[in-house]
């Protein structure tokens, strides 16, 4: 059973990175993260860091808060 | 050199415990955390993960935005 703060968090990522009309690769590549990395977070398969929190929040051009 | 994103969340969870005159043991298992790991964050000597920072928030009765 997946974690629902995992879960909200991936949609809230996928969810601003396809307003920004950015690919997985370029949000990794913006956030110096792995390609793969950002699917996983996307699909709740991840229990990410604060450090890369704080990287895909400044990747998405948002501020932690807005992210939950 | 410490990443200022943990500096300034364990400085808030600090701030939150002492707020409601918690002992790092007492909020420890009020999130089901080891009493260690509480002086950890606060020391930003760990990288939390998002599913602990839920349970820290929980513990401290705040959202999650409101440590950051």
């Amino acid at each position: 059973m997946k974690h629902e703060i995992l879960v909200s968090f991936g949609r809230k990522v996928q969810m601003r990175r396809k307003e920004l009309k950015l690919s997985q690769e370029q949000l990794a590549e913006e956030a110096g993260l792995h390609r793969t990395y950002i699917g996983m977070i996307e699909r709740a398969e991840k229990n990410v860091t604060l450090v890369n929190i704080e990287k895909i929040a400044k990747a998405l051009k948002i501020s932690i808060p807005e992210l939950f």
